[in-house]
C-alpha cells in the first residue's frame, strides 16, 4: 500500500534526525515544522554545499537505493571535506516515482550507515512524487577564517592526492560491460564507484597545511587544472606517480589505467596543494588517516602539463561537463 | 548552441550572488568553490528550509520559467516567514532537460525579481541535465530563541490568516479550464497561483506576538489543523469570516469560494495563533504590512470544527498529500 507523504516522513525520515544513538545538541528544532532551527557556535563559519543526483545520469536506473543514498550524501561530504569543514546538518529533497517501502528502507539504510559515523543529522527536507532525483544540502563548520579554498595555491606548492584514482571510472565501465574484470577486482572497482569514501578527516586535518584543495569529481586532470587556475597558476602532473589500485592495475594496461586516473570522474579523493615547508607537518597529520601521494606541483606558467618517463608535454584535461557535447 | 555547465554557471547563476546592486557582507565565499563560506551573527539562530518543485506536479509543463523560479523561491521564503526568519542565503539544485538560453534567461529573471527585494544571495548549487526539477534551499536568521513554531499555541488563542485564501486553487482551475472566469478576475486568480507573495515582513513582525504560525500550502483547513495538533489543541474556523478576494467572489458562488479557501492549497498566506492579550500589539505591528483576518480560535478539544451561520459542526480538513490517493 502506498504511504502518504506525512506517514513517509514519520516512518523513514524522522529517524534520520539522530546520528547513531545521539541527537546533535546544536539542533534547536528539527524535522516537523516549517523550518529547522540551528545553532552555529561562536568563532565559526558555516560551509554550505548542495548536489543533485538524477537517475540515469549520476546513477544507473537499476542502482541499489542503498548505494544511491550513500553517493548522494558522500558527494556532499566530499565537498565539505575539500573545504576542511566538519559536517553537521543535512536537508534532503527527494523526488520519487512511488512510495515503495522496500525502496525507501534501502535508501534510508544507505543514508544512515554513512551519516551516523559523520554525526550528520537530517534536519529537514521535502518529499514529492516525480522522476527519481535526490538533492542533498549539507552544512559544515570551520573555525572562522580557516576554510580551505581552491584559490590559495602558489607556484612551487606540491600537489597531493588521497587514496587511489581511476577506480570509479573503471567501475562504471565494468557495470556497463565496456570492460571485463576478474570477479574480485571488478567488485572492488564497482564498489569504489557506488560507495565512494569522502575524505572528511583528511580535509579537516589539512586546515592550516594545504594552501588549496578540491575534490576529484569530474576527473583528476580537469579538477587539478581548476585548482591551479583558481590559484593563478599552471601545473605539472607526474603521470608515473599517480596512485593506482591493484584492482585497476590487474584489470587494464598501465596506459588505460592512467587515462581512467586522469580523465575519469567520481573518485571523490582530495587533491590539494602544500607549500614545501609544510610537507613534514602534512605527513605527520595525515598519517593514519588515508594514504596520500605527491603527483606534481603548481607552476607559474598557466595550463596543464603531463610528465612521464622524463618527458613533459602540454595536455588538455578531458574532464566531465554535464552539458558538454 | 548549448552551453557548458561552467559557462552556464558563470553567465546565469553567478550574477544572482548579488542582491540588486549590493553583495551581502556575511558571504565570505560564494559560488565557485567546493562550498560557500558564510557568517552567522552572534546571538542568532539559523532557520533552514528546502522545497522541491517538479514539472507536471508543482507547475504545469508549459509554465513560464519566470513564474517557476518565482514560485520555487517564494515557497521557501514563505516557510521562512512562517518561522519569523529574515532570509539571507540560497542554494539552488537545478535539473534541466537542456541548457536553452531563452529558458534560462526567464528563469533567472524570475528569481532575481523576487530575490533582490528580500536581499537573498545565491551562494551555491548544482546544475545537471535531467527532467525539469528545482530544489531550493534557503537559510534565514532569527535572534536566538525567537523562531515561531507550530507548537506554541494554546486553547483560547485567536487564529488569523493574512491576505485572501482560495485564489490559487481557483487560479489552477482556471488554467486547467475547469473553471470559467472573466478576463480580469481570471488573470488575478492565475497570478495568485503563479506569483504567490511570501509574507516575509509579516512573519518577522509576528515574533513575540504569535504563539504559533504555519504557512498555507496544502490547504487552510489541513494546515490549521496541523498547527492546532502540534499545539496540542483543536480548533474552530468561522467559515463566514474567511477573507475572499473580489476576483474569487465574482467568479464562483460563495459555497464554492469557501471550498477553494478551506481545501485549496498554494496560497502561501500565513496562518497564526495570537493570545487575546496580544491582539492590540498585533494590530499595531501588522498595520501597513498586509491585511489580516481573525478566522477562528484554538480550543482544548482536538479536531477541526467549522462554524457557519451560527451552526458548528466537525469536519475533515481535505488537504493535499503528495503521495495520497
Amino acid at each position: 500500500m502506498p504511504l502518504g507523504e506525512f506517514e513517509l516522513i514519520d516512518r523513514y525520515f524522522k529517524p534520520l534526525a539522530t546520528c547513531g544513538d545521539s541527537r546533535r545538541d546544536d539542533v534547536t528544532l528539527g524535522i516537523g515544522d516549517d523550518g529547522a532551527v540551528l545553532q552555529v557556535p561562536p568563532h565559526h563559519e558555516l560551509v554550505m554545499v548542495l548536489d543533485t543526483l538524477v537517475s540515469g545520469r549520476h546513477f544507473l536506473p537499476d542502482a541499489d537505493p542503498h548505494s544511491i543514498a550513500h553517493r548522494a550524501l558522500a558527494v556532499n561530504l566530499s565537498d565539505l571535506a575539500a573545504m576542511g569543514a566538519k559536517p553537521v546538518w543535512a536537508l534532503l529533497g527527494l523526488s520519487l516515482p512511488a512510495s515503495e517501502p522496500a525502496f525507501l528502507e534501502r535508501l534510508v539504510a544507505g543514508w544512515r550507515e554513512l551519516a551516523a559515523p559523520h554525526r550528520v543529522a537530517l534536519v529537514g527536507g521535502d518529499t514529492t512524487r516525480g522522476p527519481l532525483c535526490l538533492t542533498v544540502h549539507l552544512s559544515g563548520l570551520v573555525p572562522t577564517g580557516t576554510a580551505i579554498r581552491r584559490s590559495g595555491g602558489a607556484p612551487g606548492d606540491l600537489l597531493y592526492v588521497s587514496g587511489c584514482v581511476g577506480d570509479a571510472a573503471a567501475g562504471l565501465a565494468v557495470l556497463q560491460s565496456r570492460l571485463f574484470a576478474e570477479r574480485e577486482a571488478g567488485e572492488h572497482l564497482v564498489r569504489r564507484l557506488e560507495y565512494p569514501t569522502p575524505r572528511v578527516a583528511l580535509g579537516r586535518a589539512l586546515r592550516g597545511i594545504a594552501s588549496a584543495c578540491i575534490d576529484v569529481s569530474d576527473g583528476l586532470a580537469a579538477d587539478a587544472l581548476r585548482l591551479a587556475a583558481a590559484s593563478g597558476c599552471g601545473l605539472e602532473i607526474d603521470v608515473d606517480a599517480l596512485p593506482l589500485s591493484a584492482a585497476l592495475r590487474n584489470t587494464v594496461a598501465i596506459e588505460q589505467a592512467r587515462v581512467f586516473a586522469l580523465q575519469g570522474g567520481d573518485d571523490y579523493e582530495l587533491l590539494f596543494a602544500v607549500p614545501p615547508g609544510r610537507v613534514a607537518t602534512l605527513n605527520a597529520e595525515a598519517a593514519g588517516l588515508v594514504d596520500i601521494t605527491c603527483i606534481g606541483r603548481l607552476e607559474a606558467v598557466a595550463g596543464l602539463r603531463l610528465r612521464s618517463a622524463g618527458v613533459t608535454q602540454g595536455a588538455e584535461p578531458g574532464g566531465y561537463d554535464h552539458f558538454g557535447s
